[in-house]
């Protein structure tokens, strides 16, 4: 091209192509405002108000807040304008009104973790209705009454680790100890399960596998039971079943207690201790369908994240969802995907507002409860 | 800095730093040799081969096949070298000498994608010698004898699809009508299930939960039992169930199965089917400790690679791990962890051989069964 | 729940919603056909052709072929029929047919890696028009051919590498010699540059800054220079040099050549060698403005995928775009951003075939090449 | 396996096997203790504490503030202890005692971002030594002042944006106008650039490109004179200008203002305007070697990352370094490298305090700042 033509309108035409005028409800992109005291060591609610406009997963964030502060405060009608059979179905507050039935998932690592503490907060205060967990999610909970989980590093070798008997989990490590000591705490409760197992089939013979049958364990009963058994405040587990929050998980063999169950088959030949999981998708899905209003906090990815969502199809879907994983949709996995993939399958309510956060979880729930349901100190839980 | 001065040797020194003699056993990286006629329009396996010295995803793609084919081609003692009680232990050859027991996992979208064929391949030449699925990797797979799964994008807007019954996964689209489908299909056989299981208990009365009852449905014999009703030669469970491939599962219940397994609860009143996961748990830690090696294939993230490894840990340690997917280490999720992390837990031994591919599995599971399980064409199995 | 009620509709209204009818152009999933012998070490086209149809990234990377297929075998008008001033511009086949200009984008460690064998067979042969690389990817290829790279391990710990002079790249190791006998090569060059500045200034004076100015260096002009000096076959530089493809790199001295520009200042002062930048973005606008059809293949993020895509916005988009990386669009970064982004931007035709697969180069631009450009071996290069 | 058999040893060795004892300097994992009051609406300060022992990304995020904190602390020597030298060297606090030199990069998106502010505000108030950007981080901040950015969504489609001139940035908009705005800021300023190259030329000839020739221009000097030539107290550039904080971006020329700079050479022809990148990569080069003490905050990958990175070499490493992106090691990208890579480089120290917080910016910059820099209002800045 000739160093001394004109410009070609070819660049010029595509480079300063003209805009239409600005809608009136456009949102300007705008930061934090330095000129004000608020910005200095910034409360929780004024970074997450700070970031509602920054874009990207900062106004992401701040929706997700926005999006649970929804949920937490949907009121519907109150009980005394209800027929009698509504009156029983899903959330009511103290005041008698319909609330938001908000279905919480985590993954294992998340109870290793640090935020094992704000989990239990959100359930010792009756936040969340339901829980859904991965194996680990439940043990782990459990074994950190007995004994603590300590700081490591995501580079630690893996042999000189299972030499020292240390087991890691990202940046995290628990020494085996922990495990041993859980098969001393767990082994007398199993026998009991089991002694009760026995003792209803005994009671109710070929009619033990009945709806009302009171034989068969499910996941969220023996939960339920180690809850009650570890009668510890650090406790999720004893917080959701002195708060009657049932927690599910329907692959509870998945972990530490699937290999105290599957010794304790040795142990209890020929009787063996059994745990149905229909009587809890039966459960699970129930509740969905008798929520006023269904909520998603979902926090990590794989069973938990699809579990809930499942559950939710049952009413036609969730009013509320928040994500928040490091999953990537381009693999076509649940665990990536979108909340508008589960808009396609009824999962989420078309009309439903809802929000995927791209981020560890450690990373930004902390904060997230911190201007949400931590904004204030709760008044106490009345019994 | 004057713009006359001197080189200054902090500079000169950090950046010419010497280094030390070259170790003879460093291997120079290299890629495709365009000389060689095999460089065009190449083979799977000269592919691999030529990858195996490009660095970064590549050599480990490569490694990821010369691993399979390791844990493909080893053998142990002939059966007749071996005690009465080892000689029923563990996979055996057609000539009688022991194997690999190979674990694979999948996800759910593995079987809803093109995929299914390659699995299906695997199991239709026992090829491998156990499965763990996800809910989804169970249905979908009977559902596909129903009727097809269609391509889509990733972009389809939600709404649109709820209002047509086009469910998104990923770029595949479900329609809705293939679960009705389903439901007609699984619904009688639900119904013969509950029925057997009410036999049985009237039998065995009291007993009914012990060890060796054949009152108590699992997931793995529920889906051994689908896979003989579908009867269909395109279907992974058919020939798991021909093969006496074992497939587990134990959170059957999360996905359209679980859905049919409320609605039947309905149906079946005040009976109830029931589905135990202890006896499954107690399944595969038995396989994987009779095993004389275990491998494992790993494709994707989650309960399906949770489980595999747990199950290993039962022999301390699988001998052979190939993991491949899309999750990342730095959310300190099992599903994002590195087979490194499973060595300090005893689930993966320590001088294994091992690698993770960080890929999505429709990518390079095609490349890596062409150029390893698909090599050459499998000899009729022997009936 | 009562256990006895009958299903609610509004579970079975969700979960068995209808679908509409299966439009007619609706494409079924279908994987590997394993009855076909093509199936069993399977060839590049044929692995390609099967993984259209498997959804997620499968079918993106086989979507990626037909892309690069197609504008490879674009042809327009013949060059009589062009009046005069068209027919000096973009490119032409050797029949005298407009073909597509390809502009191919590379990060430095797709150098480092084994993957330099394949870029460098598509410069050798003319397959591409232009490359757009980061400083690493040009210095990379020219230490190459002073002394090799090695396999490493992404877990080697960086402080034992430093103190044995060995740099790391991924799972990649370059001796800091190499660097050392980059030094010893460049610097005669770095001086006679120098020298025909100074010369072209005495003879130029103040107009020694005009367009036509030949004193000034850019970096385009050093690289082709570069590529003549190393005059070796296994080089990309050289192959470019040869065949007047040129090499783009804005930021040239982001890198080893910039330690040995800055090192070279101390050397030449008062005198100094000046890269000029604003002559390389006319070259490269120019091209996009003259170019029949425009193609990009982008392997990799940053820098370099900006610059291809902003120069085919001087022509309002390009035709045709595969990306391949791995980043991701949360983040609102340009790296990770979707072909569709660049649309809005006019970077890309709206009506243009593009695709994104998201993976690791390596692993899938050698099948990619393999199964495109290199499925046959081409004719010799006519010179 | 028998279901009567014993525990075989195997499994309960590998389970239950003994950990070491926990050594002395192990430290527990614990999250937020809700006894407190800070703990409801927590401050920026309190959360990092908190996040400290959490694990996964939530100590890293708190780790990046103690190493931001420790290189903001550093005190070297008093002035009067140097020689007369070194005494002109590096940075120095109000006091004149050494302090360290701040290096930080950001990518294009982050100015476009509301995280723009928060950057000014680093600027504003000298907290930062030299900045690394890319083109859209210097154009962007320029445009911000003439015509604001808008807030929008991923999945808006491209095409119907380009239809109405509105460019996406991941979540965001930019109206095409902004950029015909800033062709008419930026002309006439360009234009007076071009005056003065002319007339050092005529006054310099043949010596125009000599190192301390005034003639030649660099990216930054353009940027420094941009920031003049923006007056307005919202700009990065403008405070970057007025506090003599150098804007480094070898690659000027890939954005808007390559543009411009494009179509101005097509105005100013036969004259032309040059960027020089050697004298910048010598000046960038010279302020690390003269740095007391190093430190990067490096937000972001791509050119800024490795730039800064490269530069630290020259000093054979930094002492601080805190990485934020979304980059993964699996495709040896620099983008995406640890921090222990560059160890191996010589460009950061094997003792120095490093850390990658994986993470979108946005979403975690602005509670860093709030918890370090801007952890009290900054004392008014002395002219």
């Amino acid at each position: 091209m000739s160093t001394t033509g004109k410009l070609p309108d070819l660049a010029s035409d595509a480079v300063l192509k003209p805009s239409i005028p600005i809608p009136s409800d456009f949102q300007e992109v705008k930061g934090i405002d330095y000129s004000q005291d608020a910005a200095y060591n910034s409360s929780a609610t004024h970074l997450i108000q700070s970031m509602s406009t920054m874009g990207f997963q900062a106004s992401s964030l701040s929706q997700a807040c926005s999006i649970i502060n929804n949920m937490r405060s949907w009121r519907g009608k109150h009980r005394s304008e209800l027929e009698d059979h509504e009156s029983q179905k899903g959330e009511f507050d103290s005041e008698g009104f319909q609330k938001t039935t908000i279905f919480m998932g985590y993954t294992s690592n998340l109870i290793s973790s640090g935020l094992r503490d704000t989990l239990r907060f959100l359930v010792q205060h009756k936040m969340v209705s339901a829980i859904v967990a991965s194996a680990g999610g439940i043990e782990e909970d459990l074994i950190k009454v007995l004994a603590p989980t300590y700081m490591g590093e995501f580079s630690l070798p893996g042999k000189g680790l299972r030499d020292q008997g240390m087991n890691r989990i990202g940046n995290l490590l628990v020494p085996n100890d922990n495990y041993c000591k859980f098969e001393e705490w767990i082994v007398p409760i199993l026998d009991k399960c089991l002694e009760e197992q026995q003792e209803a089939m005994s009671k109710l013979g070929s009619n033990g596998l009945d709806a009302d049958s009171d034989a068969i364990w499910t996941p969220s009963k023996l939960i339920d039971r180690l809850g009650k058994e570890i009668n510890d405040e650090s406790s999720v587990l004893y917080w959701a079943h002195k708060n009657k929050i049932p927690i599910f998980c329907p692959a509870l063999t998945d972990g530490s207690i699937g290999d105290m169950l599957f010794f304790h088959t040795f142990k209890s030949s020929p009787q063996q201790l059994r745990l149905d999981i229909v009587a809890d998708i039966r459960k699970i899905n129930c509740m969905s369908m008798e929520a006023s209003q269904a909520g998603m906090i979902i926090l990590g990815g794989g069973l938990i994240k699809h579990h809930i969502c499942n559950a939710c199809l049952m009413r036609n879907g969730a009013d509320y969802a928040v994500y928040i994983n490091t999953g990537q949709e381009f693999d076509g996995s649940d665990a990536g995907a979108r909340p508008d993939e589960a808009v396609s399958w009824g999962k989420i309510k078309a009309e439903a507002k809802s929000v995927k956060v791209y981020a560890d979880v450690s990373l930004v729930f902390p904060l997230i409860v911190a201007a949400t349901f931590a904004s204030e100190r709760p008044a106490p839980v009345a019994e």
